[in-house]
């Protein structure tokens, strides 16, 4: 069955980034290579060199996710990943106006201007059986507000930014309580965690 | 040999409690009644009942536990918790004045009021061998940039309160990095971390 998920690598105090959307990383994204087991991402060129523990976790992810959902502003600072993403996935861009450059048959980029709803419909599609991963954290917070979303995947790493994006975006009507964890792994410098989303 | 450690049960998005220092309390404590496990607090009228894995947990951290350090913020919410630290332990207090209906010979309360690194000598003293554990956020955090703290705990609940007071109160010189976690442990709706504080 396929599941609408959302995960991030966050901060002790919450954050997916620093306040400019694309600081902070260094901190955030050091455990990518924090390890001696080496995880291809579909680029020749770029491989993540993580603890076992770690590496079976991304490998497992990878297996189960069938197509990314991601707002226009992940799609403009990545300059769409330069071609493709590197988990070597199609990605659902949502969208307000396509942009000029993209073909529109694209087996790398799906451009949705109708809203959240429509492009996890177009996700699904494309996932068949396997998961949808919804990214960052304003898409997520839609998702999550149109009760899309069943999971929640946190990769927790032991920095304090002190401020920036948070996972789900500003919750206004907090709070919101998940499930579980139903899934606890400890990597080099990451502990992975996954939460089920609660109905309303 | 003794360590300084701070430790809260804290949201997903990084909170020890809602805006107001007393809200968010139901569903940040919640796993403190969430299992079959009864811990005993050291009021005759209070129990804990959690998990076995939690119990365990906390069975450790009372153990270790020689003396508190807490704020008179959190002194006065608490109402100076009846008399007695729920965890049966003497508390330093960090204050500016003394309040004037505690005796000055108490082995509940004793008050500091020259700052944090006197606070914690004192604390040191009364430990011995034991750890000291200081709380809540903002003292936490003066005795971090003091260079005074060694350990921080982390009991993470699946909830997002949106807004909050954050575990080592406002940081404004982050990034802030840990080293660890150096133990992680799984109960019922509650992930148990703790956290090495890096040496400037």
């Amino acid at each position: 069955m396929s599941k609408i998920t959302t995960g991030a690598t966050m901060s002790l105090d919450g954050f997916i980034a620093g306040p400019n959307h694309t600081d902070g990383f260094d901190h955030l994204f050091a455990w990518y290579s924090a390890g001696d087991v080496e995880v291809p991402t579909g680029f020749p060129d770029m491989t993540f060199k993580v603890s076992e523990a770690s590496a079976e976790h991304l490998r497992g992810l990878l297996e189960r996710m069938g197509v990314l959902v991601c707002g226009r502003r992940l799609y403009d600072i990545t300059s769409g990943w330069g071609g493709r993403h590197p988990m070597d996935k199609t990605v659902v861009v949502v969208t307000h106006k396509r942009p000029d450059d993209r073909p529109e048959d694209d087996e790398n980029f799906v451009f949705v201007t109708t809203g959240i709803e429509d492009a996890i419909a177009k996700a699904r599609e494309i996932a068949g059986d396997k998961d949808v991963g919804v990214n960052g954290g304003e898409i997520a917070r839609q998702c999550f507000d149109a009760g899309l979303l069943d999971e929640v995947h946190v990769d927790l790493v032991p920095v304090f930014l002190g401020t920036g994006i948070p996972l789900l975006g500003q919750i206004k009507d907090g709070p919101v309580t998940l499930e579980g964890p139903t899934f606890v792994t400890q990597g080099k410098g990451v502990t992975h965690l996954a939460y089920r989303v609660v109905r309303k």
